[in-house]
């Protein structure tokens, strides 16, 4: 096991540049570095059906500076890399259905922008630390469970193939130009600061919403085996990997404590929330085509090389969630 | 062993489009396919650094179409991919030299144009069926030899990066959409009309264009293994693999009858042109960063499933070559 890094001295005025950076997952790291006095750039587009929200950073907003720009412009991203310690590199299209009715525009953010930055890096901040947020999404229909990052690689649709393409650019510009890089592959991250407007980042946001809502949630199959890990946890494996030298040239896969079936998940939030109704669905025609069945990850790669596991529990993470859009609700909408 | 298909009954009279027509595969290809009659359409950019060439189809040129068009220009395509039987699927930037010094030429071609390729294909033609020119180089450096398809994927370049996407591209819309597709991977494919300006498509190229120069050529290390497919062998995959549905959502290896050091392969290309003087070079540095040591792929699944195997040997292979190059090393400079 490796030992325990102080993250507050790692990043003590340490300069970061975050892509997505008023996104979920993003914004949560932002939050947690400013505890730190790292000087945090974040870089975003504020697209409407992705996952940037002003409100994700109120509260700490002037302890950081928000430069908005699309990571598909590359004169923008040349001149924002400079200068920085860290790029986390978080900025993607994360929708599976988007990508399969328009995929000429996830391939520019989730493949072009990417190597763009990665470009950009390499004339202009070549000693920059890159930790790039994959997905489990590339792995596709499971041949073993749980996957381990040694798994066949067979994205089902036009999103996992970029971001597949994505992860290995960063894993190349590591190994051909020696610019530190690594990418964790993210499994279903939840929590405070996640869009629940739609489905497009995780159902768990909609789930959520609609019970504050007080209307029947849905639940698509419901026998499926998925793993979660709470967005604090995702945060902490983005700064472990940011701050290891081992981690450089890798990639590992996130998790949670232990599968949950999408209908235990359902139990439990209506457990935590006090109250609600759900229903199981058929899975729609249009996502029958991509469905992958059950899937839950091996982290016991991260775990031994960078001291990574879960510590926040489902239940804890769902009441923790709750009570964010119990208080916040009106401003995903 | 699947029963022998007649070729000439398969293709008489289909409507074929081949992109990257002009180029070295496509016009071999080409050739054969004016023998069975087909209506055969080129589209092609003959871009300068590229393996396009029209003294490639010299001597059968009125009997097919040649469109000058670039596949990354997503209108021409839609109009272009209509009906047609077959679809074969060639275009393609292969330096790798050229992908690390120009991702986003490289990105633009092997990744976009074809997702939009697949995307015209998906609104105007979604029955015609489509044979991609993928790459060995995809694999990287081997962890074990020959090659299978299940070997792990790990590009050493960003040549390598898109040409995956593009296969997976290809695999994704068979899958999803049902618009019948596979892949072949090809490894050194070598004959007449192959670019020997320069290395860009194959080291083979420059070897035989210095020979016949009189000149010295250079062999890169030397004792790494390669496998070779001698261009009609190729030609003769993609036909099969055209015409065989049991290829659909597949991906093969292509393959050598065994597997030649560079040495010996210099050898024998001395032996057959008769004379002739190489020596020995170290790998340049540029270049050593994306070695991947020995490779020779596994060829098997290909056998097993649709009866091809290649047919003709290195010596009478380099034979051919070189008498081509003879005739006709002007039109190639």
């Amino acid at each position: 096991m490796p030992k325990k890094i102080n993250m507050a001295d790692q990043f003590r005025g340490k300069k970061v540049l975050i892509t997505g950076g008023l996104g979920f997952i993003g914004s949560n790291l932002a939050r947690k570095l400013v505890e730190f006095d790292a000087k945090i750039t974040i870089v975003d587009s504020l697209i409407e059906e992705y996952g940037g929200n002003l409100f994700n950073i109120d509260g700490f907003k002037d302890r950081l500076r928000v430069n908005i720009a699309d990571v598909r412009d590359p004169h923008s991203m040349a001149y924002l890399v400079r200068d920085h310690d860290y790029l986390f590199n978080l900025a993607g299209q994360t929708s599976h259905m988007d990508s399969m009715t328009d995929p000429d525009t996830d391939l520019e953010i989730n493949c072009r922008a990417q190597l763009s930055i990665l470009e950009a890096c390499r004339r202009h901040n070549p000693t920059v630390k890159i930790v790039f947020a994959g997905t489990r999404q590339i792995y596709g229909k499971p041949d073993y469970l749980p996957v381990n990052e040694a798994h066949a690689i067979r994205p089902v649709d036009v999103n996992g193939i970029n971001k597949m393409a994505g992860e290995h650019y960063h894993i190349l510009y590591n190994n051909v130009y020696g610019i530190p890089a690594c990418a964790l592959r993210l499994t279903n991250t939840y929590g405070p600061r996640m869009r629940v407007k739609d489905a497009r980042q995780t159902f768990l946001g909609v789930w959520i919403r609609r019970i504050i809502e007080g209307e029947t949630f849905e639940v698509w199959g419901g026998d499926q085996l998925r793993d979660f890990t709470y967005v604090d946890d995702a945060v902490e494996a983005l700064m472990l990997a940011a701050t290891s030298d081992e981690a450089n040239g890798r990639v590992f896969n996130l998790g949670g404590f232990r599968p949950f079936s999408l209908n235990e998940m359902a139990d439990l939030l209506v457990e935590k929330y006090g109250g609600g109704k759900y229903q199981i669905c058929e899975f729609p025609a249009d996502r029958k085509q991509i469905d992958i069945g059950s899937f839950y990850s091996d982290f016991s790669s991260i775990r031994e090389s960078l001291g990574w596991e879960p510590t926040i529990s489902e239940a804890e993470g769902l009441a923790a969630t709750i009570k964010f859009y119990q208080a916040h609700l009106k401003h995903y909408l």
